[in-house]
């Protein structure tokens, strides 16, 4: 048994060994990107709950590091495609990709990451490689799904909740379930053992969306990393702002629009009428209680997973660590 | 044995399937540059050299097709983001898939494309799957490259006819030579055979392309689709422009340099001064010298594999036809 420490760790030094030998590989102009973005550092989440899925069934770690460095290159190619698409010019306080090389950089060296990631998991020896590549594909279908979703969401007034819970479901939770589950596949799992795994980490990762969220409006500054009150900025629908516009009354909702159509405005000026109308509606307070609702469902699939409660204490740690966001 | 005329059809007629069946899949907005594109049509060469490869050995081409699919997706994906890279507008007569829809579409619905191309590839049922989604990803890495390769060359001056050579191998030659591959191995044919044909399929791609170069600028208006000069009208560093500077006198370099850096010209006097000094150092023929050798090279692989030589006619048929561009 590993510590999540220790597999952070574990993860991480392998991770930075690939990205040097890529950064070694010609076409310069191709791999340097790569580098750069694997460099960048990171949760390196995902990863860590592969290893953590497949440490349940097995301590062998060496078998299963290849699938947690390309669970993470899979993720690392998301954002470069991710941040062109939103226009994002910072990440991890350092230049996106696609702003310190160029736009063409981030496209084709996002692409050379996805194949990568591909030959990453079929280094691992396993009776079950194949299921856990139709894994893979299948989650990386549905990422793409939920980025497509996210960006329509942009242009669209009516989004429901279920339509926004279905978005984070396919941008995000899917792909910690898919490692969660890819690990215990490794592993040696049933398939039956595994799905239970997955469903954990699918309502892990909702409650963990839904926590950012949160945070993003109603969460302490100095710890939360971001600017408080983004989400309210760029009127994105969220939980709490589609939460919002279903319980207001017509002076509320009228309120609520006026701000989001509004131009020209201070900052701070309307994150607080924001913030203020979301208190007057118990919208964190509703926010959370999802977020436990997808918690709880989470605590009870690990409760019922046919392995030792010592083995799951890493899993419970994880997760209370992740939606404390003490990381 | 099925013609190559017939597996054009059956391959046409499945890409088509899958399409309008994708068309029906949310979200909408994903989906539909998936559809337009792969509806677009084609000549679908790569797929019909994997049902080619795979026909060899095998009658049941329904195990096939699904792989069949997957080569011509991929295809489509890399055009859609190499048509953003090199800002283009037009493809097979109709307005490219970022003009049409959007940037953002491209890019993701071009990465969604890669992914379903995993999927279709992995509904084959074959003992040698694992290799063959192993080659795939070799390949797909390997095309990055070679686009990569081609990007970087538009910047460079000093670009040797071995560096173009390498360029194309990777960004054309190697996915032809990945369809016979992959098509042989799912018929069960052993890796020394199936690797005989994968070298068959780099030597006819090599000559391929080279004669895409040498019609670009010699070929017949009619018969060739693209507007002839084009490449001498974009200083495109094709083997024919690269053996000019090589081999040119001071005076024909110092004649192609000055056409080259020149701005505001006639684009039918360029091409013609451009020509006259490929004729003087007899491009066309140091060109169709070097299709040929190819040619000859695959010939001999094709010649050399241990099957029926009735079987091989397809190839055969298909390779010339390849190369005279009649269709």
């Amino acid at each position: 048994m590993y510590s999540v420490e220790e597999l952070q760790r574990i993860v991480n030094e392998e991770i930075v060994k690939r990205a040097s030998e890529l950064k070694k590989r010609d076409p310069a102009e191709l791999y340097a990107p790569v580098n750069y973005s694997l460099e960048m550092g990171g949760k390196r989440l995902r990863p860590v709950l592969l290893l953590l899925g497949y440490n349940l069934f097995s301590d062998e770690l060496k078998n299963a590091l290849p699938a947690s460095v390309a669970i993470e290159v899979f993720h690392n190619f998301t954002l470069l495609h991710d941040d062109i698409m939103d226009h994002a010019r910072v990440r991890r306080n350092q230049p996106t990709v696609h702003i310190q090389f160029s736009e063409n950089n981030a496209i084709l060296s996002g692409d050379v990451m996805a194949f990568l990631s591909y030959q990453y998991l079929m280094e691992c020896k396993s009776e079950n490689l194949l299921n856990v590549v139709q894994l893979f594909t299948q989650t990386a279908i549905e990422v793409c799904e939920g980025q497509q979703l996210d960006m329509d969401f942009e242009e669209r007034m009516n989004v429901s909740a279920a339509d926004y819970l279905q978005m984070i479901r396919l941008k995000t939770a899917v792909l910690l379930a898919c490692g969660l589950k890819a690990g215990a596949l490794l592993g040696n799992a049933s398939e039956e053992v595994a799905s239970h795994l997955y469903d954990f980490g699918l309502n892990l990762g909702m409650a963990f969306q839904l926590q950012d969220d949160l945070l993003d409006t109603f969460g302490d500054q100095q710890t939360f990393g971001k600017q408080i009150g983004g989400d309210i900025l760029a009127n994105k629908k969220t939980y709490l702002l589609i939460k919002a516009l279903e319980n207001a009354s017509a002076v509320q909702r009228k309120k609520l629009v006026l701000w989001m159509d509004k131009t020209g405005y201070d900052a701070k000026t309307k994150i607080e009428a924001v913030t203020a109308i979301y208190n007057e509606l118990r919208i964190k307070e509703t926010t959370a209680a999802k977020i436990d609702s997808y918690f709880q469902s989470s605590e009870k699939y690990l409760q019922s997973l046919p392995v030792d409660e010592m083995k799951k204490a890493n899993l419970k740690n994880l997760s209370a660590k992740m939606l404390k966001r003490n990381h």
